[in-house]
């Protein structure tokens, strides 16, 4: 039920979609750029399988193709952005070049950002800062499908937390991860195969331990990294608030269970205490505390020792976060990104509606 | 098998011994409120019953009493320290202090460390940023304990993440967590009670699944938070690993398997490419971002609505990431802190062998 599609033709046809909109081209060229940056490393939920959820929003007039980007307050290392309702696909670039030109400037940059609203995975904009030898470090809120540990209300959001470092002659380190035992789009896969969920991601409405992917429909919740107390849930629960904290308390933004949901067809919260959904970027130049050179040679180190790790029983390698990502971003360049048929059906409906031609 | 001490009898004499190997009285006075913050928080493997570890490390010539701290570098918001090989008790506060004070003249401030030794809880460094309206962000790497999964190597530490936040009227928010499912102390309690460990916490030498808390001893490894693939350990293990490389990396220390141990009788590492154990301190000035008011009128919203969450059957109420350490806290400061015989014992030899009185 798969059907193959090259890069460059998914990439033109979301460009034109976004342009169709109304966003301006060098924003829908942005948009398009990080879309689908999530098809090439094989996070097919946040990739364009996501892209009528955004036309969705925008008809819903809960997202704004034009948004005037404004940095509303600022210190030498810090700042906060307001994306006036924008596209975190095009917002989060914004936010994250400033936080790599605060780096420049005074060694470390982190910029909080309210009023946006989702911007694909948090990698594509972590590894901008790689390219200047820099760390980037990418949070976001989401809207609340987390129960907290002991807890039957959802509360938090997946809340994904990104670190990309430098490397020297080695590939990089990209670790980006949800805060929760397994991501929702794990959660899809399940759903859509009619198979059970293992135990320790999710609970139903009365707070036990279930097996149903469909939970979530009557009253569920994922569940904190860990799974369960005894395995350490309060901590992935700890964790997820933080990354709540920083992007939605420290912007402005909204947090908790008062974050606005992706799907349009859900009502937002009501008495919303900020506006839109919040990010957190960060960049730390790498000479700000070592000489370049000196830490790329420590970091390949590094990067080697754990790539060579000896493997357990049933495994070919120990792999180093971002290994499997990057892998698949090369082959798929090549030889193209797999949609499924209620993707490619989706895309169609965008076809027709914004007459821009689609290769069925 | 408890006796119950008064704090300030345990505080002097912590004091006093670590005077009695020749560190500064000003020095000693912060490594004894380190040191036992961590049995007033409730977090008894990591307090007073350390000391003798701290002095058997002084005695093997691996921690010096007397460091000279040093910036060794720095830019407006960030810089490094290396600590002379001296105590993390005292290394971390001259550490913290610093990034406090960066973190006042230009929105935030990031310390890593080098050449240092353990420097008690995260949290009681941390929490330093809180009276300054700041939030306090800190790390540490550790011997290596724990195998990346897929692994049988033991490659990581404990590696915990601190994260402080301020608020208005509640309480504040300070998660303190290891980056394993379970504390090596959890373990060490286990083995004393001679009872088995929850699946999940530990793997044999072969990468099996194990519930012998004796593990350790004959190649076995902690499990990354998650526990296993299938439960989210790669997140664990790339959570462990940016600690390892902001902290050991980043400043120069060593890093992964390079770490050397806490106890004095195990041999460091062949080979170290750096110096002693690193640590990772940032302060985020509240209103580097917002004003102030606004963020803590927020904030207690965020305390208030996770403090009164639905709880699920069985719980009286869900607790925000601090919550039981302050409660225990204020109880041990009036009622006494409770030490175990082989604690007690301990304290006795350094009584004697330090001429220092110690109520028995």
């Amino acid at each position: 039920m798969e059907k193959i599609f090259d890069y460059n033709h998914l990439w033109h046809f979301t460009r034109d979609v976004f342009v169709g909109i109304g966003t301006d081209v060098k924003d829908a060229e942005l948009a398009a750029t990080g879309l689908l940056s999530a098809d090439l490393r094989g996070i097919d939920s946040h990739g364009i399988a996501r892209l009528t959820g955004y036309i969705r929003l925008w008809e819903a007039k809960r997202a704004n193709a034009r948004p005037n980007l404004q940095l509303v307050h600022e210190t030498p290392s810090t700042g906060v952005v307001d994306g006036d309702g924008g596209f975190g696909l095009v917002v989060a670039p914004y936010a994250m070049d400033l936080a790599i030109t605060k780096a420049a400037q005074v060694g470390s940059g982190w910029i909080a950002v309210r009023n946006s609203n989702h911007f694909g995975i948090a990698a594509f904009h972590a590894m901008k800062a790689l390219e200047k030898d820099m760390i980037g470090i990418v949070m976001t809120n989401a809207s609340a499908l987390v129960a907290p540990t002991f807890s039957i209300e959802r509360l938090l959001g997946t809340n994904p937390i990104c670190v990309a470092i430098p490397a020297g002659n080695e590939p990089p380190f990209v670790a980006d991860l949800a805060t929760t035992t397994a991501a929702n789009g794990k959660l899809e896969i399940l759903q859509r195969k009619n198979l059970s969920a293992p135990e320790g991601w999710i609970q139903d409405k009365e707070g036990k331990i279930s097996t149903n992917p469909h939970e979530l429909k009557t009253g569920g919740a994922l569940l904190p990294l860990g799974g369960d107390r005894e395995h350490g849930s309060h901590k992935g629960y700890a964790l997820g608030a933080i990354v709540d904290i920083f992007s939605g308390v420290l912007s402005g933004a909204n947090y908790g269970p008062w974050v606005p949901p992706f799907p349009a067809f859900i009502p937002v919260p009501e008495n919303m205490p900020g506006k839109g959904i919040g990010h957190f970027f960060g960049a730390m130049r790498i000479d700000a505390f070592r000489k370049a050179d000196e830490f790329k040679k420590d970091m390949d180190q590094w990067l080697i020792r754990f790539r060579n790790a000896k493997p357990a029983q049933g495994h070919d390698r120990v792999l180093v976060p971002g290994d499997p990502e990057r892998v698949m971003e090369s082959e798929r360049k090549i030889k193209g990104i797999p949609l499924m048929h209620a993707v490619v059906k989706d895309l169609e409906y965008l076809s027709d509606r914004f007459k821009i031609s689609f290769a069925r």
